[in-house]
């Protein structure tokens, strides 16, 4: 199993603004300790009254949150106390994070591929480091089916043209093409990052809880997926990962590099190009 | 009361094009008279057969409209005849207004914030002047939940990331991020503006007008909100008005110079800021 | 009738990837000849468990699909054999064509106006070249309403704003106002545009193909109008070019070069500001 380092860095700056910081080093993977974690967050969030906004940054610059450890062992997902939700618990988490009273940013600096992207999806807001993110849904790449629900979610933020296009392209998104496409909310230049995201926490942490809890609901009624798509896809993912060609790709991205530290996890997008349609990676440079 | 000049200056072109200019000194305010006039507005628009394009626009190149005046009496409003959705009088002319079978444009110049952005959403189209246009819903940052249906008209319009960016900030938004953001049509030159809005809309004026109605009736049925989702809005923009802590913000805002010609009006957005939590204004200047 | 010559050349790169190019000079009009190719490729395609993506491009360089053939006679569109949908042989097309198991992608190079836009719109992705590519919705200049469905499916792509905007306004969009409006995914220099699309396609050919239907499955079932919405907008087409105006105004189309290659298809946008309302053409260059 995973070490017992905190995944999560929670600083509760005031009442109406705390500060999550994802740290699992070397590349930010999410893995059934993070998930237990974000779910404990989200129970004391949940019952929070005066706390308006949550940001999620990530402590490694280059990774916000690289993507599923998929070298983990799925049990340990499965035994993770069932949420409220009653879904699968990396659902559990998305659903419950989007319906958060609070408003939710990712603050976005590095790569946010495949889960990590769900996870920065179904927060409220998405702002990105023009230099440093990088968005992606890589999964068809390996063979699998996204299970996270960005089926559901990207056609209603950005239509469904580029939702299909960044889902079956299984490529790289910089920040100023996710601006572009509405992907995120905005790319901002890396120098100015933090303190943008700071100003707009501060700002908004500053106003009436009660009024901000409101608003938020008014717009959930009107844009949120209904919880019944999201179980669907998960099961896709699960019987899509279960092939023998999806075995067999992933299989050669970790002999490639996979969640490691270096240039697969760099440019996973370039290096999907490396695997032969029948799993075996090519070669030479991508 | 306020005076008795007409709030609205109607300049009918032609059978097929209709100007209406606002016009409310000093900062072109919403008040009761102007929703009484564009109710008459309305009814006028709904009975003819020949009008194909209608352009809204401000005698006061810094002010589209500037919001509500929430220094009136609210009975104002509230003894203007009903109008025939039974909705709110606000909520009436928003309504009705999307549903005319004219195509409505925004050309906006100047500050459109709170109601002022609540009717540049119900009108079909938004032109943004690239130097002069600001938008923004900064009713959160006075402690009020926004009224007019931005809650349900945003998220249609631009995706629920941006749009609880734009109600949840409380900020301003100038044309070239409006139109990044899809919250106008597009950014324009200044120097082009009025010529591109012309232009727009006397060629609109040339076409059909019945086979115009047909296409406005397909695409209304496809993408209005629903009437019901904007009472509950409205209900919960009173309620939160009517705290204390919402008047002791308003109350410092007039302070800071709210409906007079100056700084306030013009930088709103950052004005937000000089507020403390508790609705004391800072000292010093933003 | 036209000539007997194929309308699509059809090259089956790999049993994973085919291009299919318009060819239909001189400005690529779509004819019944056409409509009846795409609805055999269409029955091919929905056939076929290996294919994972179609890219459809054109043989002349400033005309993708120029828009229908309203010189012919509609008894030939009428006479083409029902398809499965049962609607009218375009509609059929259209709404086939969305539902295809394989991820389709219009390649446009050149003019892609009324039906022309209406197919690139059915599809799933689009990709314009920049120095190249104009689209439009150019029937409401003739006195027509759009009968393909762009009033559903724009509104879902580009927001009601930018939707009303593209059908009232009749103009043109090259590619890179296409791109900030949504109406296309992306917009590419031309001198990329081709090795940009095969990148593209050659990529998602690689990948796993039951893997591929399942994503754009779930991404239908969110994002696709339903197909009840369509029968109506062609109904009110073949209305709207039945009245005598229409009538005239077509006629005075034709005679300023309508299908034929030369500045009025190049230039249609603006050469519909030659028409009177009345039908009849002004004199002069536009």
């Amino acid at each position: 199993m995973t070490s017992q380092q905190p995944r999560l860095r929670i600083d509760r700056r005031s009442p109406a603004r705390w500060s999550v910081t994802f740290s699992n080093p070397p590349v930010n993977l999410i893995d059934a300790a993070m998930v237990g974690e974000l779910q404990a967050l989200l129970a004391e969030a949940e019952a929070d009254e005066r706390l308006a906004v949550i940001v999620f940054d990530s402590a490694d610059p280059d990774f916000f949150l690289a993507h599923w450890d998929i070298a983990a062992d799925p049990a340990l997902t499965d035994a993770l106390p069932p949420g409220p939700t009653g879904m699968h618990p990396w659902l559990d988490v998305l659903v419950r994070l989007s319906r958060l009273p609070q408003v939710t940013v990712s603050a976005i600096r590095g790569r946010a591929r495949g889960a990590g992207s769900e996870f920065a999806l179904a927060t409220d807001l998405r702002f990105a480091s023009r230099e440093r993110a990088v968005l992606g849904q890589f999964e068809l790449g390996a063979g699998a089916v996204a299970g996270g629900g960005p089926a559901s979610r990207l056609p209603r933020l950005v239509g469904r043209g580029r939702a299909l296009e960044i889902l079956v392209s299984a490529d790289d998104y910089d920040a100023d093409l996710a601006e572009r496409y509405g992907y995120v909310n905005r790319s901002v230049p890396d120098a100015d990052f933090v303190a943008f995201v700071d100003r707009f926490a501060d700002r908004v942490a500053g106003f009436d809880v009660r009024a901000l809890r409101e608003v938020k609901a008014f717009v959930n009624a009107v844009s949120l997926p209904p919880d019944q798509e999201f179980p669907p896809q998960m099961a896709a993912f699960w019987t899509s990962v279960a092939r023998p060609e999806t075995q067999q790709r992933a299989a050669q991205l970790f002999g490639l590099g996979l969640q490691q530290r270096g240039e697969a996890e760099f440019r996973l997008g370039s290096y999907l190009e490396r695997l032969a349609p029948d799993g075996t990676a090519e070669a030479g440079q991508p």
